[in-house]
Protein backbone atom coordinates (compact mmCIF):
# COMPACT_ATOMS: atom_id res chain seq x y z
CA UNK A 1 0.00 0.00 0.00
CA UNK A 2 1.37 3.17 -0.99
CA UNK A 3 1.72 5.79 1.72
CA UNK A 4 0.91 9.25 0.18
CA UNK A 5 2.40 12.37 0.84
CA UNK A 6 5.42 10.90 2.66
CA UNK A 7 9.27 11.01 2.00
CA UNK A 8 12.42 9.96 2.86
CA UNK A 9 15.46 12.06 3.32
CA UNK A 10 18.02 9.11 2.93
CA UNK A 11 20.11 10.90 5.71
CA UNK A 12 17.56 9.20 7.82
CA UNK A 13 19.35 5.78 7.26
CA UNK A 14 22.58 6.90 6.11
CA UNK A 15 24.20 4.96 8.70
CA UNK A 16 22.26 2.12 7.90
CA UNK A 17 22.63 2.22 4.11
CA UNK A 18 23.64 3.46 0.90
CA UNK A 19 20.85 4.14 -1.81
CA UNK A 20 20.17 1.12 -3.07
CA UNK A 21 18.97 -0.58 -0.09
CA UNK A 22 17.48 2.51 0.98
CA UNK A 23 15.33 2.68 -2.15
CA UNK A 24 14.22 -0.50 -1.46
CA UNK A 25 13.34 -0.14 2.25
CA UNK A 26 11.07 2.70 1.18
CA UNK A 27 9.16 0.83 -1.51
CA UNK A 28 9.18 -2.02 0.67
CA UNK A 29 6.90 0.56 2.98
CA UNK A 30 5.21 2.09 0.60
CA UNK A 31 7.49 5.66 0.25
CA UNK A 32 8.29 6.69 -3.39
CA UNK A 33 9.34 9.74 -2.47
CA UNK A 34 12.80 10.02 -1.49
CA UNK A 35 15.57 12.89 -1.08
CA UNK A 36 19.11 11.80 -1.69
CA UNK A 37 22.31 13.20 -0.43
CA UNK A 38 24.82 13.63 -3.09
CA UNK A 39 27.60 11.39 -1.24
CA UNK A 40 24.93 8.58 -1.57
CA UNK A 41 24.25 9.11 -4.91
CA UNK A 42 28.34 9.74 -5.50
CA UNK A 43 29.05 6.02 -3.94
CA UNK A 44 26.50 4.50 -6.24
CA UNK A 45 27.48 6.33 -9.35
CA UNK A 46 25.35 8.72 -10.92
CA UNK A 47 24.27 7.08 -14.34
CA UNK A 48 23.12 4.00 -12.09
CA UNK A 49 21.10 6.08 -8.83
CA UNK A 50 19.31 8.00 -12.01
CA UNK A 51 18.43 4.59 -13.52
CA UNK A 52 16.81 3.31 -9.95
CA UNK A 53 15.50 6.40 -10.00
CA UNK A 54 13.16 5.91 -12.85
CA UNK A 55 12.56 2.20 -13.11
CA UNK A 56 10.83 3.11 -9.90
CA UNK A 57 9.24 5.73 -10.97
CA UNK A 58 10.31 7.59 -7.62
CA UNK A 59 9.72 11.47 -7.01
CA UNK A 60 12.67 13.06 -6.06
CA UNK A 61 11.68 15.45 -3.16
CA UNK A 62 14.93 17.11 -3.06
CA UNK A 63 18.65 16.70 -4.11
CA UNK A 64 21.25 17.56 -0.70
CA UNK A 65 22.76 19.61 -1.31
CA UNK A 66 24.84 22.77 -3.01
CA UNK A 67 25.77 26.03 -0.93
CA UNK A 68 28.42 26.82 1.72
CA UNK A 69 28.95 30.01 -0.20
CA UNK A 70 30.96 32.49 1.59
CA UNK A 71 34.97 31.53 1.03
CA UNK A 72 37.95 33.09 2.47
CA UNK A 73 38.72 34.53 -1.06
CA UNK A 74 37.71 34.99 -4.72
CA UNK A 75 39.05 31.56 -5.53
CA UNK A 76 37.50 29.86 -2.52
CA UNK A 77 34.17 31.59 -3.74
CA UNK A 78 35.01 30.27 -7.40
CA UNK A 79 35.51 26.59 -6.28
CA UNK A 80 31.47 27.06 -4.21
CA UNK A 81 30.13 28.67 -7.54
CA UNK A 82 31.57 25.42 -9.66
CA UNK A 83 30.64 22.86 -6.80
CA UNK A 84 26.91 24.29 -7.08
CA UNK A 85 26.67 24.22 -10.87
CA UNK A 86 27.59 20.58 -10.40
CA UNK A 87 24.99 19.83 -7.92
CA UNK A 88 22.11 21.75 -10.25
CA UNK A 89 23.71 18.89 -13.29
CA UNK A 90 22.98 16.42 -10.57
CA UNK A 91 19.56 17.21 -9.12
CA UNK A 92 18.51 17.73 -13.16
CA UNK A 93 19.88 13.97 -14.00
CA UNK A 94 18.24 12.62 -11.02
CA UNK A 95 14.91 14.73 -11.90
CA UNK A 96 14.54 16.25 -8.45
CA UNK A 97 12.08 18.22 -7.18
CA UNK A 98 15.10 20.59 -6.38
CA UNK A 99 18.81 21.54 -5.03
CA UNK A 100 18.37 22.29 -1.23
CA UNK A 101 20.86 25.09 -0.27
CA UNK A 102 22.75 24.68 2.94
CA UNK A 103 24.35 28.41 2.33
CA UNK A 104 26.99 28.14 4.15
CA UNK A 105 28.34 29.97 7.93
CA UNK A 106 31.48 32.67 8.24
CA UNK A 107 34.16 31.87 6.44
CA UNK A 108 37.95 31.44 7.81
CA UNK A 109 37.76 33.34 11.08
CA UNK A 110 35.41 36.37 9.79
CA UNK A 111 33.11 37.66 12.72
CA UNK A 112 31.58 39.84 9.34
CA UNK A 113 28.24 37.76 9.59
CA UNK A 114 26.51 40.81 7.26
CA UNK A 115 29.41 39.61 4.46
CA UNK A 116 29.04 36.36 4.42
CA UNK A 117 25.38 36.86 4.22
CA UNK A 118 26.31 39.09 1.14
CA UNK A 119 28.46 36.22 -0.72
CA UNK A 120 25.13 33.97 -0.11
CA UNK A 121 23.28 36.20 -1.63
CA UNK A 122 25.91 36.88 -4.69
CA UNK A 123 26.52 33.17 -4.80
CA UNK A 124 23.21 31.84 -5.30
CA UNK A 125 22.85 35.00 -7.96
CA UNK A 126 26.24 33.18 -9.49
CA UNK A 127 24.64 29.94 -10.15
CA UNK A 128 21.49 30.84 -10.83
CA UNK A 129 21.76 31.20 -14.57
CA UNK A 130 22.46 27.54 -14.73
CA UNK A 131 20.23 26.25 -12.73
CA UNK A 132 17.51 28.12 -14.38
CA UNK A 133 18.97 26.66 -17.56
CA UNK A 134 18.64 23.03 -16.33
CA UNK A 135 15.38 23.41 -15.12
CA UNK A 136 16.22 22.71 -11.41
CA UNK A 137 14.79 25.18 -8.14
CA UNK A 138 17.34 26.15 -5.62
CA UNK A 139 15.72 25.81 -2.37
CA UNK A 140 17.45 27.79 0.09
CA UNK A 141 17.15 26.31 3.71
CA UNK A 142 16.81 28.89 6.90
CA UNK A 143 19.29 26.96 9.11
CA UNK A 144 18.97 27.33 12.88
CA UNK A 145 20.40 30.14 14.60
CA UNK A 146 22.52 27.52 16.13
CA UNK A 147 24.23 27.21 12.95
CA UNK A 148 24.64 30.70 11.51
CA UNK A 149 28.50 30.29 12.83
CA UNK A 150 29.40 27.16 11.04
CA UNK A 151 26.59 26.04 8.31
CA UNK A 152 24.48 28.25 7.37
CA UNK A 153 23.93 32.30 8.03
CA UNK A 154 20.65 32.46 6.81
CA UNK A 155 18.33 32.15 9.89
CA UNK A 156 15.00 32.59 9.37
CA UNK A 157 12.40 31.99 6.51
CA UNK A 158 11.69 35.76 6.38
CA UNK A 159 15.54 36.15 5.36
CA UNK A 160 15.46 33.64 2.93
CA UNK A 161 12.64 35.09 1.27
CA UNK A 162 14.47 38.25 1.20
CA UNK A 163 16.57 36.66 -1.03
CA UNK A 164 14.67 34.96 -3.61
CA UNK A 165 12.37 38.68 -3.91
CA UNK A 166 15.82 40.04 -4.72
CA UNK A 167 16.26 37.05 -7.19
CA UNK A 168 13.38 36.21 -8.58
CA UNK A 169 12.72 33.43 -10.57
CA UNK A 170 14.29 29.96 -9.91
CA UNK A 171 14.74 30.52 -5.79
CA UNK A 172 12.82 29.45 -3.47
CA UNK A 173 12.31 28.18 0.02
CA UNK A 174 12.76 24.75 1.75
CA UNK A 175 11.11 24.58 5.09
CA UNK A 176 12.43 22.51 7.99
CA UNK A 177 10.23 22.79 10.97
CA UNK A 178 13.52 21.83 13.33
CA UNK A 179 14.95 24.81 12.30
CA UNK A 180 11.72 27.22 11.95
CA UNK A 181 9.80 26.21 14.68
CA UNK A 182 10.38 28.56 17.37
CA UNK A 183 10.52 31.72 15.06
CA UNK A 184 7.73 34.48 15.85
CA UNK A 185 7.36 35.51 12.21
CA UNK A 186 6.84 31.84 11.32
CA UNK A 187 2.86 31.91 10.29
CA UNK A 188 3.26 35.19 8.74
CA UNK A 189 6.07 34.20 6.89
CA UNK A 190 4.53 30.46 5.92
CA UNK A 191 1.85 32.66 4.06
CA UNK A 192 4.07 35.19 2.44
CA UNK A 193 6.09 31.91 1.20
CA UNK A 194 2.86 30.50 -0.29
CA UNK A 195 1.81 33.91 -1.95
CA UNK A 196 5.19 34.25 -3.37
CA UNK A 197 4.68 30.44 -5.01
CA UNK A 198 8.15 29.72 -3.05
CA UNK A 199 7.71 26.71 -1.10
CA UNK A 200 9.68 23.92 -2.59
CA UNK A 201 9.83 21.23 0.33
CA UNK A 202 8.86 20.82 3.80
CA UNK A 203 10.83 18.89 6.21
CA UNK A 204 10.43 17.32 9.31
CA UNK A 205 11.16 15.31 12.52
CA UNK A 206 10.84 16.59 16.51
CA UNK A 207 12.93 18.61 18.74
CA UNK A 208 13.80 16.93 21.30
CA UNK A 209 13.76 18.18 24.88
CA UNK A 210 17.24 18.04 26.30
CA UNK A 211 19.00 18.56 23.14
CA UNK A 212 22.09 16.52 23.85
CA UNK A 213 24.08 17.44 19.88
CA UNK A 214 22.88 20.54 17.97
CA UNK A 215 23.65 18.46 14.71
CA UNK A 216 23.12 14.75 15.73
CA UNK A 217 20.24 14.87 18.45
CA UNK A 218 17.01 15.37 15.84
CA UNK A 219 13.93 13.46 17.21
CA UNK A 220 11.53 11.29 15.58
CA UNK A 221 8.44 13.19 14.83
CA UNK A 222 5.98 12.98 18.27
CA UNK A 223 9.07 12.38 20.13
CA UNK A 224 9.78 16.64 20.73
CA UNK A 225 7.63 19.67 21.36
CA UNK A 226 7.12 20.63 17.67
CA UNK A 227 3.72 21.41 16.21
CA UNK A 228 3.91 19.36 13.46
CA UNK A 229 0.37 19.31 12.36
CA UNK A 230 0.06 22.92 12.63
CA UNK A 231 3.00 23.88 10.93
CA UNK A 232 1.68 21.24 8.20
CA UNK A 233 -1.87 23.04 8.28
CA UNK A 234 -0.52 26.54 7.30
CA UNK A 235 2.10 25.03 4.86
CA UNK A 236 -0.78 23.26 3.11
CA UNK A 237 -2.50 26.46 3.28
CA UNK A 238 -0.25 28.31 1.29
CA UNK A 239 -0.32 25.95 -1.30
CA UNK A 240 2.40 23.41 -0.68
CA UNK A 241 1.14 20.09 -2.07
CA UNK A 242 4.10 18.40 -1.85
CA UNK A 243 5.25 15.28 0.29
CA UNK A 244 6.47 15.91 4.16
CA UNK A 245 10.05 14.91 3.83
CA UNK A 246 11.64 12.86 7.13
CA UNK A 247 15.03 13.94 7.75
CA UNK A 248 16.35 12.57 10.72
CA UNK A 249 19.88 13.32 12.26
CA UNK A 250 20.52 10.71 14.93
CA UNK A 251 23.90 9.69 15.96
CA UNK A 252 22.64 7.70 19.32
CA UNK A 253 19.45 6.63 18.30
CA UNK A 254 17.93 6.47 14.77
CA UNK A 255 20.89 5.99 13.06
CA UNK A 256 21.82 2.61 15.56
CA UNK A 257 18.49 1.03 14.69
CA UNK A 258 17.29 -0.87 11.66
CA UNK A 259 16.43 0.52 8.89
CA UNK A 260 13.40 -1.16 8.71
CA UNK A 261 12.41 -0.38 11.81
CA UNK A 262 13.40 3.33 11.27
CA UNK A 263 11.61 3.46 7.95
CA UNK A 264 8.08 2.05 9.81
CA UNK A 265 8.46 4.20 12.36
CA UNK A 266 8.15 7.28 10.12
CA UNK A 267 5.49 5.76 8.65
CA UNK A 268 3.31 4.83 12.07
CA UNK A 269 4.67 8.82 12.97
CA UNK A 270 3.67 9.90 9.83
CA UNK A 271 0.02 8.74 10.38
CA UNK A 272 -0.39 9.93 13.94
CA UNK A 273 1.73 12.77 14.70
CA UNK A 274 2.15 14.60 11.42
CA UNK B 1 42.86 50.76 39.12
CA UNK B 2 39.63 50.95 38.22
CA UNK B 3 38.10 49.38 35.64
CA UNK B 4 35.36 51.63 33.83
CA UNK B 5 32.18 49.98 32.33
CA UNK B 6 32.75 46.15 33.11
CA UNK B 7 30.66 44.39 34.89
CA UNK B 8 30.74 40.73 36.33
CA UNK B 9 27.45 38.47 36.52
CA UNK B 10 28.78 36.16 39.37
CA UNK B 11 27.31 33.21 37.06
CA UNK B 12 30.91 33.42 35.32
CA UNK B 13 32.22 31.94 38.79
CA UNK B 14 29.66 30.30 40.13
CA UNK B 15 31.46 27.32 40.62
CA UNK B 16 34.34 28.72 42.34
CA UNK B 17 33.08 30.79 44.74
CA UNK B 18 29.84 32.69 47.22
CA UNK B 19 28.86 36.32 46.78
CA UNK B 20 31.28 37.45 48.86
CA UNK B 21 34.70 35.69 48.05
CA UNK B 22 33.15 36.81 44.14
CA UNK B 23 32.90 40.60 45.41
CA UNK B 24 36.37 40.41 46.49
CA UNK B 25 37.63 39.60 43.91
CA UNK B 26 35.92 41.72 41.41
CA UNK B 27 36.93 44.98 43.93
CA UNK B 28 41.17 42.93 43.52
CA UNK B 29 40.48 43.42 39.89
CA UNK B 30 39.40 47.20 40.04
CA UNK B 31 35.78 46.12 39.39
CA UNK B 32 33.04 47.68 41.07
CA UNK B 33 29.84 46.61 38.88
CA UNK B 34 28.51 43.33 39.19
CA UNK B 35 25.26 41.02 38.23
CA UNK B 36 24.23 38.67 41.23
CA UNK B 37 22.12 35.16 41.29
CA UNK B 38 19.08 34.91 43.45
CA UNK B 39 20.44 31.86 44.69
CA UNK B 40 24.23 33.79 45.54
CA UNK B 41 22.17 35.90 47.41
CA UNK B 42 20.10 33.80 49.95
CA UNK B 43 23.06 31.24 50.30
CA UNK B 44 24.72 34.58 52.09
CA UNK B 45 21.08 36.31 53.27
CA UNK B 46 19.56 39.27 51.33
CA UNK B 47 20.42 41.54 54.11
CA UNK B 48 24.31 41.07 54.43
CA UNK B 49 24.21 40.91 50.48
CA UNK B 50 22.73 44.47 50.41
CA UNK B 51 25.23 45.45 53.31
CA UNK B 52 28.17 44.34 51.41
CA UNK B 53 26.75 46.23 48.18
CA UNK B 54 26.53 49.33 50.28
CA UNK B 55 29.58 49.24 51.78
CA UNK B 56 31.39 49.25 48.66
CA UNK B 57 29.78 50.92 46.70
CA UNK B 58 28.87 48.30 43.75
CA UNK B 59 26.73 49.24 40.92
CA UNK B 60 24.40 45.93 40.44
CA UNK B 61 23.91 46.02 36.83
CA UNK B 62 21.47 43.45 37.44
CA UNK B 63 19.64 41.00 39.23
CA UNK B 64 19.14 37.10 37.96
CA UNK B 65 16.80 36.43 37.66
CA UNK B 66 12.58 36.46 37.50
CA UNK B 67 10.40 34.93 34.74
CA UNK B 68 9.31 31.66 34.15
CA UNK B 69 5.80 32.22 33.90
CA UNK B 70 4.17 29.76 31.26
CA UNK B 71 2.96 26.58 33.40
CA UNK B 72 -0.12 24.01 33.13
CA UNK B 73 -2.66 25.68 35.17
CA UNK B 74 -3.45 28.68 36.65
CA UNK B 75 -1.95 27.39 40.51
CA UNK B 76 1.16 27.57 38.36
CA UNK B 77 1.21 30.75 36.96
CA UNK B 78 0.15 32.13 40.31
CA UNK B 79 2.76 30.90 42.00
CA UNK B 80 5.62 32.31 39.26
CA UNK B 81 3.87 35.77 39.72
CA UNK B 82 4.44 35.21 43.70
CA UNK B 83 8.28 33.98 43.14
CA UNK B 84 8.64 37.21 40.51
CA UNK B 85 7.12 39.78 43.09
CA UNK B 86 9.62 38.20 45.79
CA UNK B 87 12.56 38.60 42.98
CA UNK B 88 11.65 42.63 42.65
CA UNK B 89 11.32 42.99 46.03
CA UNK B 90 15.08 41.42 46.11
CA UNK B 91 16.08 43.71 43.47
CA UNK B 92 14.83 46.81 44.83
CA UNK B 93 16.50 45.58 48.40
CA UNK B 94 20.03 45.33 46.71
CA UNK B 95 19.35 48.47 44.42
CA UNK B 96 19.68 46.22 41.13
CA UNK B 97 19.16 48.11 37.94
CA UNK B 98 17.30 45.86 36.57
CA UNK B 99 15.35 42.36 37.02
CA UNK B 100 16.84 39.85 34.39
CA UNK B 101 13.72 37.87 33.21
CA UNK B 102 14.21 34.37 31.61
CA UNK B 103 10.64 34.48 30.85
CA UNK B 104 10.08 30.43 30.25
CA UNK B 105 9.85 28.10 27.72
CA UNK B 106 6.66 25.46 27.08
CA UNK B 107 4.73 24.20 30.23
CA UNK B 108 4.49 20.32 30.84
CA UNK B 109 4.09 19.09 27.24
CA UNK B 110 2.57 21.61 25.61
CA UNK B 111 3.41 22.11 21.78
CA UNK B 112 2.26 25.27 21.44
CA UNK B 113 4.30 27.99 21.99
CA UNK B 114 2.08 30.78 20.84
CA UNK B 115 0.02 30.32 23.88
CA UNK B 116 3.23 29.83 25.92
CA UNK B 117 4.07 33.59 24.63
CA UNK B 118 0.59 34.52 25.70
CA UNK B 119 1.48 33.28 29.20
CA UNK B 120 4.64 35.35 29.25
CA UNK B 121 3.23 38.72 28.23
CA UNK B 122 0.36 38.11 31.30
CA UNK B 123 3.12 37.47 33.63
CA UNK B 124 4.97 40.29 33.02
CA UNK B 125 1.71 42.53 32.41
CA UNK B 126 0.18 40.59 36.32
CA UNK B 127 3.62 41.77 37.73
CA UNK B 128 4.65 45.08 36.32
CA UNK B 129 2.83 46.91 38.70
CA UNK B 130 4.82 45.63 41.86
CA UNK B 131 7.94 46.11 39.98
CA UNK B 132 6.97 50.01 39.16
CA UNK B 133 5.98 50.77 43.14
CA UNK B 134 8.80 48.81 43.96
CA UNK B 135 10.99 51.42 41.23
CA UNK B 136 12.57 48.28 39.31
CA UNK B 137 12.72 47.84 36.11
CA UNK B 138 12.06 44.15 34.53
CA UNK B 139 14.45 43.10 31.44
CA UNK B 140 13.21 40.97 28.87
CA UNK B 141 16.09 39.17 28.07
CA UNK B 142 15.70 37.39 24.71
CA UNK B 143 17.08 34.11 25.01
CA UNK B 144 18.54 32.14 21.59
CA UNK B 145 15.98 30.03 19.74
CA UNK B 146 17.99 26.70 20.56
CA UNK B 147 16.05 27.35 24.36
CA UNK B 148 12.92 28.44 22.70
CA UNK B 149 11.48 25.30 24.49
CA UNK B 150 12.75 24.84 27.65
CA UNK B 151 14.29 28.28 28.96
CA UNK B 152 12.58 31.35 26.61
CA UNK B 153 10.11 31.44 24.46
CA UNK B 154 10.96 35.00 23.78
CA UNK B 155 13.73 34.57 21.21
CA UNK B 156 14.49 38.07 19.27
CA UNK B 157 15.21 41.49 19.94
CA UNK B 158 12.05 42.66 17.75
CA UNK B 159 9.47 40.05 19.92
CA UNK B 160 11.26 41.62 23.31
CA UNK B 161 10.48 44.68 22.54
CA UNK B 162 7.42 44.18 21.24
CA UNK B 163 6.16 43.31 25.05
CA UNK B 164 7.72 46.11 25.81
CA UNK B 165 5.85 48.46 23.61
CA UNK B 166 2.33 46.60 24.75
CA UNK B 167 3.04 46.83 28.58
CA UNK B 168 4.79 50.58 28.43
CA UNK B 169 6.85 52.06 31.18
CA UNK B 170 9.14 49.67 34.27
CA UNK B 171 9.59 47.18 31.06
CA UNK B 172 13.27 46.99 29.13
CA UNK B 173 15.26 44.24 27.41
CA UNK B 174 18.44 42.56 28.06
CA UNK B 175 20.69 42.42 25.41
CA UNK B 176 23.16 39.26 25.70
CA UNK B 177 25.66 39.03 22.28
CA UNK B 178 25.07 35.28 22.92
CA UNK B 179 21.19 35.23 21.85
CA UNK B 180 21.13 37.73 18.87
CA UNK B 181 24.28 37.83 17.52
CA UNK B 182 23.13 35.49 14.54
CA UNK B 183 19.88 37.98 14.47
CA UNK B 184 19.27 39.08 10.22
CA UNK B 185 17.46 42.09 12.38
CA UNK B 186 19.46 42.68 15.10
CA UNK B 187 21.31 46.38 14.19
CA UNK B 188 17.69 47.83 13.62
CA UNK B 189 16.17 45.89 16.56
CA UNK B 190 19.02 47.53 18.68
CA UNK B 191 18.61 50.87 17.26
CA UNK B 192 14.61 50.45 18.03
CA UNK B 193 15.20 49.82 21.89
CA UNK B 194 17.30 52.68 21.96
CA UNK B 195 14.52 54.87 20.67
CA UNK B 196 12.08 53.56 23.13
CA UNK B 197 15.10 53.76 25.58
CA UNK B 198 14.49 50.00 26.33
CA UNK B 199 18.27 48.82 27.15
CA UNK B 200 18.47 47.77 30.21
CA UNK B 201 21.84 45.27 30.28
CA UNK B 202 23.89 44.29 27.46
CA UNK B 203 25.12 40.86 28.14
CA UNK B 204 28.99 40.00 26.90
CA UNK B 205 30.33 36.50 26.25
CA UNK B 206 31.16 34.66 22.51
CA UNK B 207 29.93 31.75 20.70
CA UNK B 208 32.23 29.33 20.17
CA UNK B 209 33.00 27.28 17.18
CA UNK B 210 32.17 24.10 17.47
CA UNK B 211 29.45 24.60 20.54
CA UNK B 212 29.57 21.14 22.37
CA UNK B 213 27.14 22.21 24.61
CA UNK B 214 23.74 24.01 24.62
CA UNK B 215 23.96 25.40 27.86
CA UNK B 216 27.45 25.51 29.40
CA UNK B 217 29.78 25.85 26.64
CA UNK B 218 29.60 29.70 26.09
CA UNK B 219 33.10 31.01 25.31
CA UNK B 220 35.37 34.28 26.52
CA UNK B 221 35.20 37.13 25.37
CA UNK B 222 37.69 36.73 21.72
CA UNK B 223 37.68 33.24 21.95
CA UNK B 224 34.88 32.67 19.53
CA UNK B 225 33.17 34.06 16.55
CA UNK B 226 30.54 37.01 17.60
CA UNK B 227 31.74 40.67 16.99
CA UNK B 228 31.49 41.77 19.64
CA UNK B 229 33.07 45.36 19.05
CA UNK B 230 30.59 45.37 16.63
CA UNK B 231 27.75 44.93 18.24
CA UNK B 232 28.81 47.20 21.39
CA UNK B 233 29.06 50.22 18.72
CA UNK B 234 25.45 49.95 17.68
CA UNK B 235 24.22 49.27 21.03
CA UNK B 236 26.22 52.39 22.81
CA UNK B 237 25.01 54.67 19.34
CA UNK B 238 21.25 53.48 20.79
CA UNK B 239 21.60 55.48 24.11
CA UNK B 240 23.04 52.91 26.43
CA UNK B 241 25.88 53.86 28.94
CA UNK B 242 25.85 51.20 31.41
CA UNK B 243 28.07 48.63 31.69
CA UNK B 244 29.09 45.56 29.43
CA UNK B 245 28.19 42.21 31.71
CA UNK B 246 30.63 39.48 31.38
CA UNK B 247 27.98 36.17 31.60
CA UNK B 248 29.73 32.95 30.50
CA UNK B 249 28.46 29.39 31.53
CA UNK B 250 31.79 27.37 30.61
CA UNK B 251 31.71 23.58 32.24
CA UNK B 252 34.34 22.81 31.00
CA UNK B 253 36.59 25.31 30.83
CA UNK B 254 36.33 28.31 33.09
CA UNK B 255 34.16 27.07 35.58
CA UNK B 256 37.15 24.90 36.44
CA UNK B 257 39.68 27.67 36.42
CA UNK B 258 40.38 29.36 39.51
CA UNK B 259 38.36 32.68 40.26
CA UNK B 260 41.07 35.25 39.83
CA UNK B 261 42.64 33.71 36.99
CA UNK B 262 38.91 34.30 35.55
CA UNK B 263 38.36 37.39 36.28
CA UNK B 264 41.79 38.39 35.19
CA UNK B 265 40.98 36.96 31.66
CA UNK B 266 38.13 39.08 31.87
CA UNK B 267 39.39 42.43 32.42
CA UNK B 268 41.92 41.60 29.92
CA UNK B 269 39.80 40.53 27.01
CA UNK B 270 37.08 43.42 27.84
CA UNK B 271 40.14 45.97 27.27
CA UNK B 272 40.85 44.26 24.11
CA UNK B 273 38.11 42.29 22.56
CA UNK B 274 35.20 44.17 23.14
Amino acid sequence: MQVEGLSINLATIREQCGFADAVDICLKHGITAIAPWRDQVAAIGLEEAARIVRSNGLTLTGLCRGGFFPAVDGAGREKAFDDNRRAIDEAAALGADCLVLVVGGLPGASKDIEAARGMVEEGIAAVLPHARAAGVPLAIEPLHPMYAADRACVNTLGQALDICEKLGPGVGVAIDVYHVWWDPDLASQIARAGEMKAILAHHICDWLVPTRDTLTDRGMMGDGVIDLKGIRRRIEAAGFRGAQEVEIFSADNWWKRPADEVIATCVERYRSSC
